[in-house]
């Protein structure tokens, strides 16, 4: 006797349901509102997923989203071909352009190393980093990853890998976030930021 | 010198930032995932919303979502024809129909009065409901629309309008919500659970 939504919404909100940050309750607002909002506009957005899903790749260099073989950080003469920016995904590489405080090439690694996760050296773009270093001697390698664990591994792991090559290997300096006060800072942060003192 | 997303990733943002529930942050996550995550699958969600838009429609009768020209509610035949609800939306059906709690057949507005947003009786499917009350003399019309200034207004509208009619009109009853005690409710809740004493 249960009056149910069509088929088709009870799709859509299962489709919805899947997607980062959305719930059960947000999936179904926003069904219903594909179907009844005027300003929505289905086609708009089922267009916009299939353009994405054939135009976006991976770059063949660096590893950050591209339309092309080559992203627009690689295909740029401009940037510095002495620094080199390791971090885990391609998204990492959108704040530190943001920022625009950065203005050497990136390496998007895919991950970091996780024994749990099942994540090895061969699941990264580690060879490929070696590969880059190795055809430019005397470049400098920033290792970018989270202060984590897992991050703290993985730059061990790429350290040692990097000293054969000719490349001065540096990590990005942990401390207090701009803005922080010391109240705020958790006792590892603090840690850091006294051994990183300058 | 600022590496962006590529334009399929920026255009997919802006299509996630519209929906409801959705911020910019959240858009930005869901679209990168939707390129990155294995689990998107970004053609199904397409395909998904294209088959509802093409075939979600709102039935004939009563205005709840179909895929034909009636909906679930009013094609079944075993349902009580002497009661008739009246909600303000398609989605306040459902809740409706998960509780289990009502037989009849529903009647949906599409809104509710609104002088400020310009909505009139004329945009509301208002005549329709006068329509079927007519069409079944004896018939108990139920108002169950949403206990706010707009709704309690078009409540007495359709109750004035209901009067030339053979039928009886009842509203749903405002009170304490289940498991709410006296302490939580307001002093509107209080005077309408007190009015409303059986």
């Amino acid at each position: 006797m249960s009056a149910k939504y069509p088929q088709a919404i009870t799709e859509m909100i299962e489709q919805f349901k899947k997607l980062p940050s959305v719930g059960p309750r947000s999936a179904e607002r926003i069904a219903v509102w594909m179907i009844q909002n005027t300003k929505a506009n289905p086609l708009e957005l089922a267009e916009c997923l299939k353009v994405a899903n054939e135009e976006v790749t991976l770059c063949k260099e660096c590893g950050f989203f591209a339309t092309d073989e080559y992203c627009g950080v690689c295909d740029s003469p401009r940037r510095d071909h002495h620094l080199l920016c390791v971090v885990e995904q391609p998204t990492d590489v959108v704040p530190m352009e943001k920022a625009g405080v950065f203005e050497g090439y990136y390496h998007c690694l895919g991950g970091k190393l996780s024994p749990l996760d099942n994540i090895t050296p061969h699941d990264l773009r580690i060879a490929k980093l070696y590969e880059r270093v190795e055809s430019s001697p005397g470049i400098e390698v920033i290792l970018a990853l989270s202060a984590d664990v897992e991050g703290e591994a993985t730059c061990n792991y790429i350290s040692e890998g990097l000293e054969k090559y000719d490349c001065k290997v540096t990590r990005i300096a942990q401390g207090l976030p701009a803005g922080g006060g010391l109240e705020h800072a958790d006792a590892l942060t603090l840690t850091k930021a006294l051994q990183g003192r300058r």
